[in-house]
Formats: structure tokens, C-alpha cells, sequence
């Protein structure tokens, strides 16, 4: 496959505000890239072309035009849907039509958007994947749990996708499948119709092919300006951070981090070497905790009425977090909460910290969806994150960058991200 | 009405133990006071009695013996049931029935429980009342907005009600209808399964006759030990606070509070004087900030595609949040943030908080649900907050008082509560 060079959704928007194209032609290129290799990737779990195009019709000739207007949005099928089918990844939901549209849905609707279709999710969000391949190398998994949203951005099917991260559920698929992953900080965009996972943790946030995209989206339903720009007379301070979990990162994922530190140099950023406090090393234990806690109770009713429906990997997950006292939870949000309190120092001379943002390339997809080690402990902070991609690993496979800001950081850390992108992809 | 002097949850749940009793005939004791209740106080939006009956009678031939074994409980009606209408107080879903169950119902109903039927609620929680009359006097509002809740409670029809709150939405009415309401520490217990109102307000609770009935099934929703128990030996130190909203307390609850610290005081406990510090004054135009801009991005989809459907009041509720900017959401979540890490220094040399729980008798049926101004600032602190009955206003309707801890403070809470509720109740 060569490199996503399809319209950005910022093109697209530009484009059909301008009378150059119709939301109808620019649906059929989506649609003819899904015909031509959805039987390949599979990051669809619903998609209804006649409907598509006749949404995009009605957009085309209705006069109020919003901020998304005409433009087609992949949504995970996480999401509530009042008029297309929600699976959340489980045979329980499979013929499942919600009563309302989840937040999300509702507000990009409203905003002019076009839900073009569900994509692909593990099973409610957690390990168990579905058949979504990664379209850089079918072998490969796209990652989870927001597979199908990864996919269908990184191959060109649509300029835009929303997806949710509990673990690692946006930072890692857009790692394996090259493209830009924003997961905001917690709590910004409403979750509401979203099937919840682990309440304290479940983040809604957005796939697209370029920063400023991720942006436009997650700023429509945020209502918030979220439009990068990093003024040209200030060059970013970075703190280069291996993490706690650094023992789990390959040598591409190395190679990757040495090249975006010599990217951010070159270009007169600085980049300093930061040591996360002690306490930080107990996050990831924390994060699993409060996850399993949350998760064992949240899925209750598909645990007591339909446990043989239930993978057995899942099926173990929600056992061991019923096993999980309070007191332990409790110990797991302390230690979370003194963390947060100490992002403050962490961040006291530097803008963003740089991490890795999946251990290495997309591994095989029989293996699974691969491991949100690097996502889990900034998921738990609640600190925006966004994964840079632009860079490659030894098999050609792409390896992307995670960029964290300080908690409510989201427009610094979009424009730093936009400034990193557009060197490492030679803007 | 005499007060009530029914069975309590715990004294029902000993004897079906002990044999004394089965669930069949404690289900048709409720049912009994429905029928001849139900038409005046009108506290239930759905409830089958051929189906509790028969649940009954399962459970008693059932050898699994749960926590809550046999045991009616009322659900608001903004909780998912998969086998019962959840209507959400709105004509929009007056048919909905949803795939799956709430956490809280699959957690009570693993524990042995059986939910009774659905309680009326006001529209999505906010300030359109359904029909629910005040037990104590039908020309009165039973509060809301966890309307049916509190007064099935109050006039004998079950033992245990689900809630939820938002603003004041366990605590009014618990005040009004004579009954424990107990909003635990935001977050203790699971919210998936409840339509959202505010994400970052939305906190479920329990509505009882005494304060060990609350503990016992708060405990099972959550996984706790709730169960009270002051230490004979300790005197419970008791900061009265007049909070910044006195101005709204009728003379029938100054005389209540007034009543409490003597009570207090002659049980030996200590009370003094608590002056919140002058940041908290901002806090409840705060609440009311966020609680707007989170709801109508909440219901962005009944807005939008049902907006002839809502009424009035809300329509306008939600064109207020539209129109407020993240900046100022951002500041009111700020200032809150800053006041919960106060508390400390508030709960520094006290227990609990002794506070109004609403500004007096319940007004007129015709004239709304009371004004949830006394809890308002607490459900956005995040801290548990507990209604203690016993009291009487000028007319003999029951006017609460409210017990407040510190975040995570729920068991010390609960048990002054207990402590303060058997002195006042004469245990």
C-alpha cells in the first residue's frame, strides 16, 4: 500500500464550502475506496452505500451549512446509533437499534456531519478483537479496540473517525495503522450513549489523517477551538519520557523516538530528558485496577444473562476485577490522584512530553491487538495524547510517536503535534 | 398519615432469613399498600403485579440466598431495564425498552433483589414533574427529581428505592417525603445504564426508612462495607453550616436545624460553627454552569430530533448551556476543583457537615418540585450527603436535615447518620 495521499477532511470541508465538490462525489471516493478493499481490511461492521448517498444528496441541497458539513464520519460501533445497528463487538448486541443517537453522533450530526457508517470495535472495548486487518499488511492487526476506525482512516475509505480509549484503545491503533490518534483529555467530549467500559477511565476521541482534522472534529464536539497553530517564534521544549514500561519497547519504537528527537532539534526545538516521579511507577497496577473495578460492574447484565456469549478472555477479565476488594480500588485511585497532582512539576519546564506510543510495529494478527503498555498510565493521568505518525520500523511497517500534555493542555498539544507532523512528513 | 411505620428493609430481609416470612408475602404486603395508595400518590411509572408476584415467588423456591434476597426495590425510571419500559420521564421514549439492564439493576438483581417496578421521574432528571403527590399531603410536591422513588418509600409501598442526583435530586425529596436519602461520594456507585444528565454531577443513590436499609443496599451496589456503626465511645463532632444559600431556608428549617444541634449537643456530641471559606460562594452558580453545558451537549439528540417533545422548561435549560462558552465551563470547573481541595482544612476538626437539606416543607404540588438550592453545591463537591428525617415543620410535614462528609467518607457519614436519625426518631 503507499502512503494515505487521499483529501484530507480539512480539503474536503474547503472543497464543498467552495462549490468544487458535492458531499455526494466526495462520498462515492470513500465508497469506491470500501468497495475496492473492504473485502480486504473489514474495518466495517455496518455500512449502508444507498443510504450514505442519499444522506450526502440531502446535505448537498439542504441550506444551512455547519462546521462539518457534507463530510462523511466513520463511528465506532461503540456509539449509539438511533438508526443504524450497535453491536459494541458482541454477538449480545448484533441486532441491536438503540432508541437515541449517543452525544457524539447527535453533535456532529447537528454540525452537518455524515455518520457514513460503524466501525469495527473489539468486544466492548476490550481484548477480544474482531476481523478488522491493519491495511498496511493484512497479516497485521489495525490494533483495538478502536479497530475499524484506525482502518478505514488509514486506508482512505473516510477523512475521519471517532473512537474511545480506556487503555490504549486510540493511541496504539493509530500507531499500527499511521495515522493521527488525538484521545483528549478526560472528560472533554460527553460520553453519553457510549457503552461504558470503566466509567473513570472510557475517553472519546478521534482519528484522522492530519493534526489540524483531529482537531476540527474534536472541536466541533467539544465546543471548543481546537485549530493548531504553534506560533512560529516559539520552539517547543519537549521532555523526553521512556516511561516506566520503557523495558517493553522494541528497537523500532527506539529508532522512532531517536528520530523524532532529532526532528524536534533540527528544527531548534529542545528536548530534555524527563525522569517521572517514583510514584508514577505503580500507575500501570492502577490502571488495570481501576479498569477490571469499573468494568466487572459496568457489564454486570452481560455477564449474568449472557456469559456464554462473552469471550473467555473477557469472560476472565471480569472475574478477576469481581475479585478486586474496594480497598484495593481505593488504593489504586490514591495513587492515581497524587500522580495527578504532581503533573504540575512534570510539566514545569516543558510543553509535551514525548513517549512511545505502542512498543513497535503492528504485530500479527493472529496475536491479537497488541499491547496498550504505553497508553495505559496517560489514559489513567487523564492527559490529552496524540500519536504522531510519519515514521516507520524495520519492516516498513508504520511507528508513531505519542506527544502528552498536562491535563486541559489540549490546544498546546495539538499545535506541537501539528508542528512535529508537518516536519516528520515533510511539510 | 401516621408515619410510616412498615417493615424496614432489614427487619423484612431477616425474616424471609428466618423463614418468618417469604418473598411472595412480603411482595403482596407492598403491593397491598399500592393498590390502595397508588391512585392518590401516583409513584410508579410502571408496575406489573403478576410479575413481582411470580419474581417472589422464583426467589423463594430459589436456593441461592443474595444479599437482598426476595427483596422489593423501586427503580427510578432513568434506569435501563431490559425486561420493563424506561420511559426517562419523556414522552420521547414513553415505549423504550432498552437491551440491557443498568448496572445497579443487574447488581441488585444478582444480589437477590427484585425490582418492583419503575418509579416516576421528572423529564431527564431536571424540573418538569411528573405526577407523584407528597404521601404526607397530596396538595404536595414529593420533591424530584427522583419523585416516585422517595414517596414509594415514604408511604410504605417498598423498602428500598433507587436514585439519582444532579442538583438535589435524592435530598429534596427525601426532605420532603420523611425518608433517608443517602447520595453516596460521586463515582461509589456505577452510573452505566442511567441516562446521563451531567456526567461530571450524575451521582445514583438510595432512598430507605432508616439508615442502615440505605448502608445495606448502597453497600451491595458498590461493594462495600456501608453498614453504620458509631463507636459508643466517640461523640460525633458536628460543624453546623449555614452555607452560603441560607438566605433561602424558611423559619421551618432553621427550627429543624436548631433542633438537630440541640438533640446533638444533649446526646453529647459537639456542634460548632462552620464558615465555609468565600470561594465556596461561587459554587453554586458553578453547579448550574456545568450542569447545563454538560446536559445539552447530554441530549443533543432529543434536542434535535424531538425538540416539540420536551418541554418548555428544559428546551430552555438546554438553550442556556448552548450558549455558554467552554471558558466559563472551564472556570466553574476550576473553581470547584479548588474547593474540593479545601475540604480538607473544612473537615479538619469535624466529622460531618450539619446543613439544610431544602429550604423547608414541600411547596405545592402545582407550583413544581422545590428548590434543590441546599444540595446543589454538595453533588458538586462530590462529597456523601445524607437526608436524616424526624423532624416537622409548621404544617407537620417533614422537614430533613443533612448530614455532609468528607469525599470517601461515606461509612463515617452514614453512621452519624444513624447516630443523629435514632436519637431524633426516639431509638
Amino acid at each position: 500500500m503507499t502512503p494515505p495521499t487521499w483529501r484530507t477532511a480539512t480539503d474536503g470541508l474547503t472543497a464543498i464550502r467552495t462549490g468544487d465538490l458535492t458531499s455526494e462525489a466526495l462520498m462515492r471516493e470513500c465508497l469506491q475506496r470500501v468497495a475496492a478493499r473492504e473485502p480486504d481490511v473489514a474495518a466495517w461492521q455496518y455500512l449502508d452505500e444507498r443510504r450514505a448517498l442519499e444522506e450526502a444528496r440531502r446535505r448537498d441541497s439542504s441550506a444551512s451549512q455547519g462546521p462539518l458539513h457534507g463530510m462523511p464520519v466513520a463511528v465506532k460501533d461503540l456509539f449509539s446509533t438511533h438508526d443504524m445497528p450497535t453491536g459494541c463487538g458482541s454477538a449480545i448486541y448484533a441486532d441491536h437499534r438503540p432508541a437515541s443517537d449517543a452525544a457524539v453522533v447527535a453533535l456532529l450530526r447537528r454540525a452537518g456531519g455524515i455518520v457514513m457508517g460503524k466501525t469495527v470495535t473489539t468486544e466492548f472495548a476490550f481484548y477480544s478483537p474482531g476481523g478488522t486487518r491493519n491495511p498496511h499488511d493484512l497479516e497485521r492487526t489495525p490494533g483495538g479496540s478502536s479497530s475499524g476506525s484506525a482502518a478505514a482512516v488509514a486506508d482512505g475509505m473516510v477523512p475521519w473517525a471517532l473512537g474511545t480509549q480506556t487503555a490504549g484503545s486510540i493511541i496504539r491503533p493509530a500507531s499500527y495503522c499511521g495515522v493521527v490518534g488525538y484521545k483528549p483529555t478526560y472528560g472533554l467530549i460527553n460520553t453519553a450513549g457510549l457503552k461504558p467500559a470503566a466509567w473513570s477511565l472510557d475517553t472519546v476521541g478521534v482519528f484522522a489523517r492530519n493534526v489540524p482534522d483531529v482537531g476540527r472534529l474534536a472541536g466541533v464536539l467539544s465546543g471548543r477551538d481546537l485549530a493548531p497553530s504553534w506560533p512560529a517564534t516559539h520552539l517547543p521544549r519537549v521532555g523526553l519520557c521512556l516511561t516506566p514500561q520503557w523495558e517493553a519497547a522494541t528497537a523500532d519504537t527506539e529508532q522512532a523516538l531517536q528520530e523524532a528527537v532529532m526532528c524536534i532539534r533540527d528544527a531548534g526545538g529542545e528536548v530534555h530528558n524527563v525522569r517521572l516521579p517514583a510514584s508514577f511507577d505503580e500507575l500501570l497496577a492502577a490502571q488495570h485496577t481501576i479498569m477490571i473495578y469499573e468494568a466487572c460492574r459496568s457489564l454486570a447484565f452481560e455477564r449474568d444473562r449472557h456469559g456464554d456469549q462473552l469471550s473467555s478472555q473477557l469472560k476472565a477479565l471480569l472475574d478477576e476485577g469481581s475479585g478486586v476488594p474496594a480497598v484495593r480500588y481505593d488504593q489504586a485511585r490514591q495513587t492515581a490522584r497524587g500522580c495527578r497532582a504532581e503533573l504540575g512539576r512534570v510539566f514545569m519546564d516543558i510543553d509535551v512530553l514525548l513517549a512511545p506510543s505502542a512498543p513497535g510495529e503492528a504485530p500479527a494478527h493472529a496475536a491479537g491487538t497488541g499491547d496498550p503498555v504505553f497508553s495505559r498510565i496517560w489514559t489513567l493521568l487523564g492527559t490529552p495524547c496524540v500519536n504522531v505518525p510519519g515514521l516507520t520500523g524495520a519492516s516498513g511497517m508504520p511507528v508513531g510517536v505519542q506527544l502528552i500534555g498536562p491535563r486541559d493542555g489540549d490546544l498546546a498539544t495539538l499545535s506541537i503535534a501539528e508542528w512535529l507532523f508537518s516536519r516528520l512528513n515533510g511539510g
